[in-house]
């Protein structure tokens, strides 16, 4: 896996929430490494209201990552 | 995505509670962008009981996050 | 949405236990405005194993947050 | 409801363990106060492997909450 | 139930991982305490995808606690 | 089982992100220890959208133990 990753801090809050966004997809994406299942899977997945859900709580505890480590941009 | 999250911090744990409901909606608006597909889901997001409580979950984690930001408002 | 919640601070654990359950509902709640809607949800809600362990489960996360709140009431 | 919980120390990590294991349940009755109600969701409840993971799982969450309470008993 | 949770600390992060291992079976079994039933949902258990990501989402939350109870072997 | 892991520490957020996936799949493992039956739910696993939003909801909740135990590489 090519550097997608070199730090948690982040200018503000709403850019914290994008990187939280991007670890969701990352711990996907190593999960299931093709591309093409992935997008195979994407139609399904973000149409069902249990998935995008269960997404919504992987963003949330990653958030919780990302703020504890910008010392919630107090 | 519009500048939508400047700060976590708020007057009362009412507002902060409010703002994990945003941040649980913004969670969903992430994974599914379209305005029409979210409000295809709508109904059967919220007359579900499983789905109902997995959202009140989602919002637990982020008011996690909103309540340590604040000091809990103490 | 009437002013709720104005502190996470309770005179004991199980006050801060009772305000758990109290997140818990109003996150529920929020997702779902309508009482009737949620009346009618309530049977399948507390009688299907699965939703009321997912309940509990909402409850100790929530219970997490106002523990700390309190310092854990030490 | 009488009092129930009156303090988060324990003495031993396991009498937390067991603390995390009331609390659990205790989350269950207040969603679901009838005890016929919870006695008929029994059978079906400690039989399902998905279920008594999801229980496992809210102890885990409770048992977080008691540990930090006990200072993880260092 | 015998006593078997005399101490959170480990000499090691692998020792503190299969400590979450047995915290995690712990919640199962103070769930179901019968031998039996728990060997026949066995099977089902361990070649479910979803029940074994579950599993090992318990192990994970009871990891965070075995960690912080060992200042994360520092 | 071997000795699989020795520290918590990384040099960076990615191998610290790295680690916390091994140490979702060493869940996964010592739940289901034979090398076969894992192979067998491999398709299902990683085809599914929910099961694949739950490993990475797993990836976060290690992903949190990992950065703490690192002070967040700050």
């Amino acid at each position: 896996m090519d550097q997608w990753l070199t730090s948690l801090r982040t200018q503000t809050p709403q850019e914290g929430f994008e990187l939280a966004i991007k670890l969701s997809r990352m711990g996907v994406k190593y999960t299931q490494p093709s591309d093409e299942a992935r997008a195979a899977m994407r139609p399904e997945y973000a149409e069902d209201p249990a998935i995008v859900t269960a997404a919504s709580h992987v963003v949330a505890v990653n958030f919780q990552t990302v703020a504890a480590a910008n010392d919630w941009w107090r």
